[in-house]
């Protein structure tokens, strides 16, 4: 089949947005290709509101055949947190032929160069953008994430990982040039020349092991990097979280087809339930590169065993704000209820321990004390909360039984300073969703650490007292290093604790955010600027994106020869 | 103390090199600021021979006192392979008092920032530069190598090891700037304005294990990597090859000092005899990198156990020659009789089996067949060393009693096309001079496959008869993927051969050197311009120098908050 799109066509369409990544990557400043706005939709070829819903709704009940080799059967089986059984059927692999059919297309895809890969992975890019509102209801329905919150994360933020990590892997793969002549003066003899040939080559399939909360913005940057330096990509989603990397895969096989090359490229693993796939795949020799969030105890497990691959993971950690003083104490208030709440808590980032001083903190209107702060931050989280439609936009449902159990029972760990309360989905009354609890916890008090120690992942947070700022500082050191942290925020106007935060978190290697108070949150970062997380403490050994994440996933080939 | 040397001085004088460093490894065309010839040193501050030699002299019987805290004993014991005992002793560190004193100054050092830390780096390279003459004694007299070897790999090609490194780890760090205002537009409403600090953190104490061969050639890199990205750097060098590397460190102190900067940054770890002590430094907390060459067993060893670390290894690997045809028989021949003589055999990357169709190949001058290949190519080592001068410029001495058994044993796999010889070192009639032998093996014989199957590291090569260049071809995949290799050189004038050649080294990660008959040999690379190694095959999981090798070394943290 002639390809119906030629490398120079996709360069010319896809090259000016990858140099405005690449540019973006150097500079930090604010910069996405990928609209925000749901309105933003319709127009050019891409899905809008309506169009989107109607193409999600025609999937269900449906079965995702992919075309790839060797599939022995059909898996399923997805529920909505929101109630909703997906009824989606995707292709189940026979290993032992697809991943050799994974591998017959390497050679061309290696032979292309990084540039054309550059841009057939921003074309897949496109089409899924176009497809956002499509998306939306997928990566809703899957992970429980409330409409807006799918449609952003998991549409044009996620997409902005996903190029984001394509340019960080250009950028490595052309640092050394195709070719170089090297010349090197032997005083009077002749010099010596060299013709040399440099060639980046990929590590052979990566797998990238989805997760169930954000499928496609925890995906996405390990699987286009990989696929953006060669590699091949078998996609493991989570089991509940199937559709929106099914879509994906669909979306990639196509375009590389189109492109001319071979769809196996990248191709979808869904398994049985307690097949336990992951495991199986992660030994293969095949698998040189693997992409992980999710537990931290098989996390450690891929560290420890899958020794052939490259391994990337995000796993659990405990996130800290420390609040001493502040000049904004309502903005403060506003800016933690909503990090709190938003998607009941279900990121890595959200924050977990709130570590005050026993004896109260400092504001622009006088010190309040403890409880004060606590009752406070509970009358924010309440009223921010109170109206149940806005509850449910924030919220989203619970994604699975495990965080209702742990919401229920955080309660019995200590005080209770703000209840967690049931609220109910009109629109989905099967949808389990609940407000955050916060609850009281005595930072002196080895009962209590043991709570305040571990994650506790979902809409809880400990209100940890503590005896002084000098300890919370020191807590935040020894929590990070044991325990790990997405993030860390701090609240003070005192430039010494502002110094003596900043200086744990450079030790301990942690992303800080100080004093936010307005539209941007401690749990939220933004591709082309902000890293996510950091690859230097417990929770995560990479982060998103830099160098580190890409430089490995292939290896320079040099040919030289006598000029 | 004032420091005698200040930032604003040393980027004065180190900035131009920093910078065409930086545009070396851009273009990879050739350049070096380290002379190779010994008559360039003697002015402007270098020692030349006559007095590089004096100050190695000088050091025979002393104590290398490095002002080490924690020092509580003093060891040494080396017997240069030339015979000569040096009689010179070192610290060895209580490690409990010297880990904790090395991390004291990383605050200073992190804050520096990575430009002050790459021209501080360079200041330790220039003062190693000017020292040459007498690191090429340390080198000679610890590794065996011949004199002028030592002078030149011991000298500038590791100089500008460390150089390429540093060159690798500042560009790695400035990718991301210190500052960004980030802003974002919300529509009708004011923008999001964050103010972010980008600080690239080091991950702590950094260990470097030394080898035997190439003290200076071989630590370099991850030396100067780990130190320029802000960590410490405790150097634990092979018990018979302190010398350069205590030097090293010497030097090092001496310029973090009048720089303003603790020398704790850089210590050694010199050990007892059997004392073992990179095992226990291995798994200590505080060590957060390694670097080591030497063995697969203990190469092996560190990737599994040492899980707090990020490890690059270089380990054992089996190089291979294709012969397959050739358009210049005599200039491949002396172009491979230099390789198998040079140092020995003794480097990782001597070729090792000479794949060669049993029904022999062409050339220039008609059809060769195996035998006569494998006696011209005996003539032709036979005749480069038949002046025992030349032969012992050439060769230097057996490193240790392990080589000399090997190449004793391997007389008895094979036929032997080549015997070994004694050569007598005149200057030192202790030495073990021995040249090279080459067996002829059967390539199709079970038997033999167990000697070409393994790393003989010395002055030991087989000629293996194949039954054709497919098989050749096919014998070399299979080699780089089961054993590793760290150079793959191949003679053909064959384009479909040497296609197929190449492809192996693209699909298996190995640097291909073809048809080189001059002054440039497969087992020499060139800083700035040649890869050490790919990281991509079972010899080495780093390459020398790539972005890799520098980018986990270090992490970036992120400070952000409102405008």
């Amino acid at each position: 089949m002639a390809a119906a799109l030629t490398p120079h066509d996709l360069i010319a369409k896809h090259r000016p947005t990858l140099d405005q990544a690449l540019e973006s990557i150097r500079t930090r400043a604010y910069w996405s290709p990928h609209p925000e706005h749901p309105k933003a939709y319709g127009e050019n070829g891409s899905l809008d509101m309506a169009a989107g819903k109607a193409a999600f709704d025609a999937l269900l009940g449906t079965r995702v055949d992919l075309g790839q080799p060797g599939t022995d059967d059909w898996v399923g089986g997805e529920v909505s947190p929101y109630g909703l059984a997906l009824n989606v059927e995707y292709p189940h692999a026979d290993v032992d032929v697809l991943l050799p059919a994974m591998k017959a297309g390497q050679r061309a895809w290696r032979d292309a160069g990084a540039e054309i890969r550059a841009v057939v992975c921003l074309e897949i890019l496109k089409r899924i953008s176009d497809r956002t509102h499509e998306f939306a209801h997928a990566v809703m329905h899957t992970s429980g994430q409330a409409f807006m919150m799918a449609f952003q994360a998991g549409g044009p933020h996620a997409q902005d990982r996903g190029l984001e990590a394509v340019a960080y892997a250009y950028v490595e793969q052309v640092r050394t040039p195709d070719t170089a002549e090297w010349s090197k003066p032997q005083g009077k003899r002749d010099p010596l020349n060299l013709t040399k040939q440099f060639t980046p080559v990929p590590r052979g399939i990566a797998l990238m092991i989805g997760c169930n909360t954000f499928p496609t913005w925890n995906g996405y940057p390990g699987l286009f990097a990989s696929l953006a330096t060669g590699n091949a990509v078998l996609v493991k989603p989570h089991p509940r979280a199937v559709l929106p990397l099914a879509l994906t895969v669909q979306v990639a096989r196509e375009v590389l087809a189109e492109a001319g090359f071979d769809p196996n490229l990248v191709a979808l693993a869904a398994e049985r339930p307690g097949e336990g796939i992951a495991k199986t795949l992660a030994l293969r020799p095949e698998i040189r590169i693997i992409d992980y969030t999710g537990s931290t105890a098989f996390g450690d497990w891929l560290e420890t065993n899958a020794r052939q691959a490259q391994v990337y993971t995000e796993k659990a950690g405990v996130n800290t704000v420390l609040v001493e003083s502040t000049d904004n104490y309502k903005g403060m208030l506003s800016n933690l209820a909503f990090s709190l709440s938003l998607y009941s808590g279900q990121m890595c980032t959200t924050p977990q321990n709130l570590l005050i001083p026993r004896d109260g903190i400092r504001t622009e209107d006088g010190p309040r004390s403890y409880d004060e702060v606590v009752a406070d931050l509970a009358r924010a989280v309440d009223g921010l909360l109170g109206d149940d439609a806005r509850a449910n936009a924030l919220l989203g449902a619970i994604v699975n039984p495990d965080v209702k159990a742990r919401l229920e029972a955080a309660a019995g760990l200590g005080e209770v300073a703000l209840a967690s309360r049931e609220v109910t989905n009109p629109d989905f009354p099967d949808a389990v969703v609940r407000t955050p609890v916060i609850v009281k916890l005595d930072g002196a008090k080895p009962d209590d650490e043991a709570a305040y120690m571990s994650e506790c992942f979902g809409p809880v947070s400990f209100a940890v007292a503590m005896d002084s700022a000098a300890d919370a500082v020191e807590l935040l050191r020894r929590t990070i290093r044991e325990k790990g942290a997405m993030t860390v925020g701090a609240y003070t106007v005192d430039s010494e604790v502002e110094q003596a935060v900043q200086e744990v978190c450079l030790e301990e290697a942690a992303q800080l955010s100080l004093n936010l108070t307005g539209g941007v949150y401690v749990n939220q970062t933004a591709a082309f600027s902000d890293f996510h997380g950091s690859g230097g403490n417990p929770a995560a050994n990479a982060a998103l994106c830099d160098g580190a994440f890409v430089a490995n996933r292939f290896r320079v080939v040099e040919v030289r020869r006598e000029a």
